[in-house]
This record gives structure tokens, C-alpha cells and sequence, in this order.
């Protein structure tokens, strides 16, 4: 462990991260490319995200911690994710935000690219009830692609994404935050369970329902939901 | 066992139980939250759902007992599940069901927020044919976000469900109901089916043929289903 | 033995049949309730198909022989499938045919319950080229919901189906036929993908261009699809 | 090895090969009839490519070698694909061009037989900005159904590719091409879920944005992906 490191973190929250890793490649929300970090319980001011590998493949072994301008404490000779600023930069803006997913997740992109919102109809995904903006990374000016790859594109996304626990990157995928790693997954999969079942009503040409603000709450329950969703993504 | 209890079922019984959480967890019929209970064979009104805890990891031990009114009758340490007023109202107004199932069935969620009515169009969902009414928590009174979490809730929502096999709850899912554990798990399991078939139907726009009523019978025999069923989802 | 039968068939046919039996069921084509049979190759007036058992359970020991009136050879305790006579009737019409699959596949009920034909797309389901007629148990009486359990609506269905390789059931599924059992299975398996990626395309509002009748070739062969097929059907 | 062979390839790029295969079929990419070839490193006139068999039962032992008319080199008593053409075809025409895949990649289909053009709405899947051209086989005449079977259909379906990354064949599939077999096989699965989310966004009925130009750049680094890939696929 480096000189400069915040310390090591309890092998309970080590054991969630992995698993949230492992979830949410278990799901589909994640592809080979998606991450998801949390914010050092000991120092506000750095996170812990797994070196550049495919989400299911991470282990504890993987996690590398980063200051909020994304610089490895002690990198060696790990490869880390050049989309890293997303993590530093949301972390940066939202003091209440401990946990960061950054996925592909593939029903999501329709609604990135057209005009139609992403709004709840399913009263798990309500915590999208107040708006799902869409950022796009044009307005913060092309440097690779698509892909948020320094910190001024960081600070752009985290600022489209406000107060909000999820938005969509246009044509990219979606970042979604919350207060914990258990419930930043539980938002990742349902914000893709939601957006496949809003693409459907959408097709019904009929007027929609959606989930009003004072319906919405997030009563679920996460142990029993993270133990089973565990169990099968740590299943190889 | 507490002194209260209306007593020991049958282990077979007991097994069916057991295995229609799992065969509707292994169908996606039943999220991480969503339950399933039988109504005691001793004594009319009694119900056994298993303790708060995600379906697919429902053993045998996580069974408890309820009176009508949904107070658990040796609850120890075991924590409930919120919404288990659904399967005490449900059973109080039906005598005629023994077997409740709730779900957030993925594919009922667009027909429950817009008015088109979810109909049969293929023939094991015939019990559909006299219509699947839609319950609004809204018209109930919103007591914690759109959950079912008291009598009041769980007596409206038997109210809209009447007579009828399945209702709808607005953005949250269904209430599935039937004589026997066995026959609610196949009426849960085909309610999600159809609802995926209909929703593609729809978008022929052309008229659609739906199940008349001299054609529905529930005629297709589950011994054969459920081994298969429970063969597949009691593998882990 | 029952002195009546026409005699054992060859272990590789058998093998085959089962096969089919778990290969359909591993594709999704077959649920827990559809069958298929081959005519005995021995006697043309005689059928071999499952007793009624869920087909991803299906073993050599559960075949059982019919005659064309679909009465069992050798029934003993064996229960036997409601719409047996689907298959004895087709064997009755169709001389050229040697295999019969009778499915609820779920991607082809759009398709029977509206005035939009299933036609091919897709080259490998070019076999569909001379149309997919839709039969209605309507049109043939109504003995027991949707279900064909007599000779004199099997006789109905196997006119419907006239020289073609596939009719629809209305709201109920389809019949597939072969000229073997491989053959059969293949149609089986492509009328569903067939009917998914139409079902996509009309929504693209977009004139399609369907296979054409000298485009129409069964070109594909069939002894590395049935192995593969067979290795993923046969793993429990 | 013949005498006339191009010699053995270095053991890494063949496990590369056989993994391909694999890796398409394990995605749905590849059905029990699609192949994926590369272009031997020692000898720009010799591709590699499975004896006839399903992709998800390629062994290295089942790789032939090739020359640009597509005559096998050592063919003993090994069945050589009908399709092999493909292959030798696009490696004559393109240089650039060392892997070469052709897939039934099922949601291709409608976009191959309607108006509707395949484009990128999704940044992984950026390769696919400069347009996805459709080779009809039956304006290079019909010669066994859709099938490419000689070197005459197999240029002009190198001419209808150009120099794109992807062409889709009407009614049939695709042929995706890349610098080296992990970019190939990357081009292929990303096609195929583009085409998926498109066929979506397509629905919603309001203005698409497409990746444009300068959006597109093949960032995405492979290794971690082909590392989960293949430990996925691999496992039988």
C-alpha cells in the first residue's frame, strides 16, 4: 500500500464492490467495458475503482484507489480506465454520492438518442422520477470519441447530471449514482428493466402512466435482493 | 411450532411451496421480491408465505404462518414481507383460492399503465378471458410509495380483483390467484407469456383474435409441467 | 412387445426422436406440453411419439407406438397425449411426410390470432415460401377449449395444413412436418426465428422483400446442427 | 501438413481462431452455420478456416488452409464449407483485411430486407459510420438458393462490401471483416446488438442521432473483453 493511500477499507464494503461488479455483469447492464467505483469511506476525496479489466472478472486484487482528479495513488503497473474522470468528477460535485456505475447498459440507448425521456413506469425504478438528462459529449467538446477522457468532460457530465441519480451519455450508455454500492446497483438495473418496459408501452400508442413524485420512494429491501443477485454472479 | 398454529402440513404441500417461489424466480416471473403463499389446509384462515427473503433462496424453513390479518403467529426473529396484507385480504374474500402469487412480472407493466387490456390471445392463457382488471394504489391511498402495506390496501385491492383470476397493480406488477399452488404458478407463469405475445400483436396493427369465452378451459394437465419446472429451478 | 407392434426401430432413429424431443425444448419451441413423432419405418400405418410427458424429459422408454387412429399399441399405465390424433391424421394425408412436431411457439401466436401472414425473410426458413395457412378449432368444432382431440378435427387441421411444411394454430401454436425427423426439427426451430425478425421488420413500416420461390432452397445441412444441437439439449 | 501448405501459425493466433468461433457462437452471433476465417500471417494467398462444422464445436484440429480461389490445400477427407467463397473473395479484394466473419447474426435480418439502413446509434458500434451496404445474391445471380458458392458471387459481394467494415447479404446474414480476428469478432457481436437497439429507437417515432464521423473511433481496448469472452465461451 502506498505512503499516500487513505488506507485500506473493510473487507465487508471490498466484498460488495467486487459483487457489484460481478452483478452487474451477471445482468447485462455491464458489458466488457462498464465500471463501478465507490468513494473511500475514510477520505471523502478518493475512490476505489478496479484497474482496467472486464467487470467479471474483477477480485478485490484489482481495486486501485484515485484522487478526485482521477490519479492513481499507486498505479505500478496496472492499466487504468481512461473514462476514470466520470468517477473522480461525479464524486467531486455530490457529496452525497458514495457509490458510481458508468455501463453500456444496451436499453438505455434508444432513449439517448431521440427526443422521447426516460420516465419510471415501475415503481422500483422511481428514483428516476425527477428526470433522466441526457449528456451529450459533443457539448463538451470530441477529444476521443465518445468517451469522457479528461477531467473538463468529467466536470460537463457531472454537471448534466445535477442533483439526479441517473443520466445518459448520448449514443454511450448511462452513469448512475447512489448513496451506497448496494443501491447504485440496484438503480443500474433498474433503470435498463424500466427503459425495456417503457420502449414496449411506448409501442402501445396509448397514454402512459408514470410514477408521480409522491408514489415515489425507494422502499425495497436490498439484503435478501443482494444475496441472491451475489450468489449467482459469483457463480463462474 | 407456537401453540397458536393451526399445525404441520403436509411435505409434500410444503415442497410445492417451496418450489413454486423458485420455478417463478427461474421463469422471471418473481424478481428478488415478489412471493407466493399457500392457504393453510387445516384451518381456512391461515396462510403460509415464507419469511421476507428473495424467492429463489426460499427453503422449507423460511415458512411462516399468518392469520387473515397478516399477523405472523410465531414470527421469533424473522423479519416479514411489507405486502403480505395482499395474501390475507385475498384469501379472506376468496374462498375459493388457495394459492396467491405476487409479482413485478416484467412484460404486465406496460398494460398496467396505459388502457390497453391485457387479453388472451393464446389458449393457456385462457383464464385471462373474463378480463384482468387494473388496481391504482393511488385509489387506495398512497401509504408507503405504491407497496400494499396494510388491510385497508389489501381489502381494495381484492375489491378490484373481484371474481377473476389475475389483476394488475398499476406500475408495480400483479396479484396471481388460484384453487391450488400449483395452477397459480402456471396462471403466473402464462399472465407474463401472453402479456409478451399481446404486446408484440399489437404492434401488427391489425385486428386481433382473441380467446372467446367457449374456448376457454383450463385444459392442459401440470403434473408433467411442474416436474420439469422444478427440476430446472431447484438446480442452483 | 406387444404382439401387435410393427416391430422395434433402429437404435440411431430412436436416439433421434428423443433428441428431437430435448433439442426443441432446449430452443424454446417446445414448453412443457408439445410432442413430437415419427412414422415407423417399418409400417407407414404407424406412428411413434412420447407418452405425455414434458418433452425435456422425454427417454426412449417413454415411447409409445399409435396406429393412424391414434389408439396406443401397446398403452399398458401409460397416459397418452389429448391431440395425439394431430399427428395420426397428418401421417393419414401426407404419405410424403415421416415427422410431425406440434408446438405452442411462442413467437408464431402473433401471428395466428391477425390477418398478417408469417412468410420467410430469412434464408434458412425458406421452406415457409409457399405460405403458413392459419387453422381455426372454431372451424372445426369445439370439443375442449382450443384443443385437437379427435379424428374428425385432426382430419380439419391435416386439410388446413394441405401440402405445406407448417400451418398455425389459431391462439394455440403451429404443426411443422418433414420428410424426417432432423427436418422437421429445423423447420421447427427457423419458423420461430422466422417469426421474431418479421415481427421486428413490420414495425420498420418499410416494404420487405420476402424469400422468393427460386430462391427457395433447404440447402443447409443438417448433421453438424443436430450434433451441436444435441450436445447443448442433452446437458442437464 | 501438405507440401504445399503455407506452414503451421504461431499457437496463440490459432487459439485466437478457435476462440472466435466459439466466442460468436456463444453470443448468438453465430448459429450451427456461420465461420469465422483469418488470413494466413505467413502467406497473403492462404486463409484458415474450419472444416464444415458448427462454430461452437471448432477445435484447432478442424482448420484448413485455403488459397484465394478457395481450394482447400490439404483437404483429405475433410467436408469444406459451400460458403468458403466469402473468404476468399474479401481477402483478394482487401488487403487491409486479415479476419473474415460471416453470420446468420439474427437481429440483421430485417434491416437486410426492408429500406430501413443499419447505422450506428451506439459508440461501440462506430465502425459502422460510413454506411452498411446490402449485397442482394440475386443480382449476382441465383445459383444454390442464397448461397455465395462460387468465386462470381463471392466477388461481387467483395464489391458490394467495398472497402466498409460490414455488409449485410438480403435474407441471410452478414460478412464482417477486420485488421485481425478480435476486431473481427468485436465488429460482428456489436453489429448484431446495434442492430437490436436501433430496431427500438426505431419505434419511437422521433429523430434519430446517429454517431457521426468524428464520433467514430475505435477506442475500445480488446483484451480485457476477449478474456471474459473466451472464458465464457469456452466453458462447455
Amino acid at each position: 500500500m502506498s505512503l499516500n493511500s487513505a488506507g485500506p477499507i473493510d473487507s465487508a464494503l471490498m466484498d460488495d464492490l467486487v459483487a457489484a461488479s460481478r452483478i452487474l455483469a451477471d445482468h447485462g447492464v455491464l458489458d466488457a467495458w462498464g465500471h463501478v467505483s465507490i468513494r473511500h469511506p475514510g477520505d471523502a476525496n478518493r475512490y476505489l475503482l478496479s484497474r482496467a479489466r472486464a467487470p467479471a472478472l474483477v477480485t478485490a486484487d484489482d481495486i486501485v484507489e484515485f484522487d478526485l482528479d482521477s490519479n492513481p495513488i499507486d498505479q505500478r503497473d496496472r492499466r487504468v480506465f481512461l473514462e476514470r474522470f466520470i468517477h473522480g468528477e461525479v464524486y467531486r460535485a455530490r457529496p452525497d454520492v458514495n457509490a458510481v456505475v458508468h455501463s453500456h447498459s444496451p436499453a438505455v440507448i434508444p432513449f439517448s438518442v431521440t427526443q422521447v425521456p426516460l420516465r419510471p413506469i415501475a415503481h422500483i425504478a422511481a428514483f428516476l422520477v425527477d428526470g433522466v438528462p441526457v449528456f451529450d459529449i459533443r457539448d463538451a467538446g470530441i477529444e476521443r470519441g465518445m468517451l469522457v477522457v479528461n477531467s473538463a468532460q468529467g466536470k460537463a457530465l457531472a454537471g448534466t447530471l445535477g442533483d439526479k441519480p441517473v443520466a445518459l451519455l448520448r449514443g454511450h450508455g448511462n452513469v448512475v449514482v447512489g448513496p451506497d454500492v448496494r443501491r447504485a446497483v440496484l438503480r443500474a438495473i433498474y433503470t435498463e428493466v424500466n427503459a425495456r418496459q417503457l420502449a414496449t408501452a411506448l409501442t402501445f400508442d396509448s397514454p402512459i402512466t408514470y410514477i408521480a413524485a409522491d408514489e415515489a420512494q425507494e422502499a425495497v429491501r436490498l439484503d435478501d435482493a443482494w444475496e441472491v443477485w451475489k450468489r449467482d454472479a459469483m457463480k463462474e
